[in-house]
């Protein structure tokens, strides 16, 4: 299985302290050696890194770790390899480009070899997990119901959530999607999200030995919300997500999603 | 305008000799200051790096340029913004999906403002430049009229010719593709390129006080070609392209083209 890692923040935010503690889980504190990805919404723009490389051992990942690079929405990953092989084209994040906006999209789970036999159309699988695939069918999906950008985003939402029911039914399917503005977070089995907000406190990491007081490196009107598998700290409280659970963040909060 | 430099290898080679030249033109002996961006192929997957800083100040940059990253296939672009912000969407390399292999394009020149009346369809622009919006026309014409990989590579290749042929209608297009096998470099005003193969002799580049000696870091069997606007070393041969001229490289061998 693997480890996901989101945020969405209402101002560009770096995400080094909750990296440090992420990244400990390819290797040391958590067995997902098998490649690591990290991709930072800047404005319409992304960066991404990704190595095959475990992330303890990669200097691609002490690079991001030190050098804070502010986004407003980030997705992570760090792989433990289930399907397909160990190998640059299999490290999420993934990304494909709808509307003239990136998306970019990672995966926690397995799906079982059915999910190889739902139609492609618009896009293909550059490597040959199921998660690449999953992210090549629901986008196809999206843009074939959605070929422009819709004025009614919460049929999008719904639209998105309906198809992620599905894919659920061929096994566990935690995801993070993000089209540039929004974050979302579908729960399949696992996924925890916080708020962080004024007035901020400390928070410690359960993977290193790493306190940071965001008192000091936050404005007062910063809102931050970070997303994961497991709660990255020791000494905050987590909301857990629900199975069939859609969260939709956008600027560092939460969206109410009707029904 | 910008900088170009392309890489193409038989076996997975690092570029930080040539990268080390180009990143000096991005501040230091060049005026292109204007964020700076490498995709590197490994097999099907890419990894990119792009940053809106200028390369010389880029902790990313040298990164790329101390940690030896082994590709077959390179494509690295340096920035001075003629048309768009400076800003990440707006970086090269761009990068598009197509029959499942990531395709990667850069650009130097100038395009004149006809180039925004070409019609898209599968491919729209995140960023605001012309370089993008050529790059998306292209791809989804080479979409259109190859839905799959094409049997016949020289009909491909020919339709790529003649659609290059048609942006450079539109002002100066000197352009880097590649389909993660190929490396495709089209000359519209300045382009050179050189292959480095046994016996293998020393380099010096141009920008910086740095030598080489590829005997020391190949093997005999190794055969690298290097594509750029302006030549890196200062006591080697570069083989000047005309305009109109397409240069077609895999594996590190120029592929002759008919026509």
């Amino acid at each position: 299985m693997c480890e996901l890692l989101g945020m969405s923040a209402n101002v560009p935010t770096d995400i080094c302290f909750s990296f440090t503690g992420l990244m400990q889980r390819g290797g040391r504190t958590g067995p997902h050696r098998d490649g690591w990805g990290i991709t930072f919404y800047e404005g319409r723009g992304i960066r991404s890194f990704h190595d095959p490389e475990p992330s303890v051992e990669s200097p691609v990942a002490e690079l991001v770790r030190r050098h804070p690079i502010k986004s407003h929405v980030v997705i992570s990953h760090i792989r433990q390899a289930n399907v397909g092989d160990v190998c640059l084209a299999n490290t999420h994040p993934f990304s494909r480009e709808l509307w003239g906006r990136m998306w970019a999209f990672a995966h926690n789970g397995q799906l079982d070899a059915r999910i190889f036999d739902l139609p492609l159309d618009f896009y293909r699988p550059v490597g040959t997990t199921d998660s690449e695939y999953a992210f090549c069918w629901l986008l196809g999906e999206v843009r074939r119901a959605f070929p422009e950008p819709p004025d009614d985003y919460p049929a999008l939402i719904a639209f998105i959530r309906e198809r992620c029911d599905s894919l659920r039914q061929l096994g566990v399917y935690n995801m993070l999607l993000s089209d540039s503005r929004h974050l979302l977070a579908y729960c399949s089995s696992k996924l925890s999200w916080i708020t962080r907000r004024a007035p901020f406190g400390h928070a410690s990491l359960t993977d290193a030995e790493v306190t940071v007081d965001f008192c000091q490196e936050t404005q007062p009107t910063d809102v931050v919300t970070v997303v994961t598998t497991v709660p990255l700290t020791d000494n905050e409280v987590w909301t857990p997500m629900e199975p069939g659970e859609l969260l939709l963040l956008k600027d560092g909060l939460e969206i109410p999603i009707n029904g």
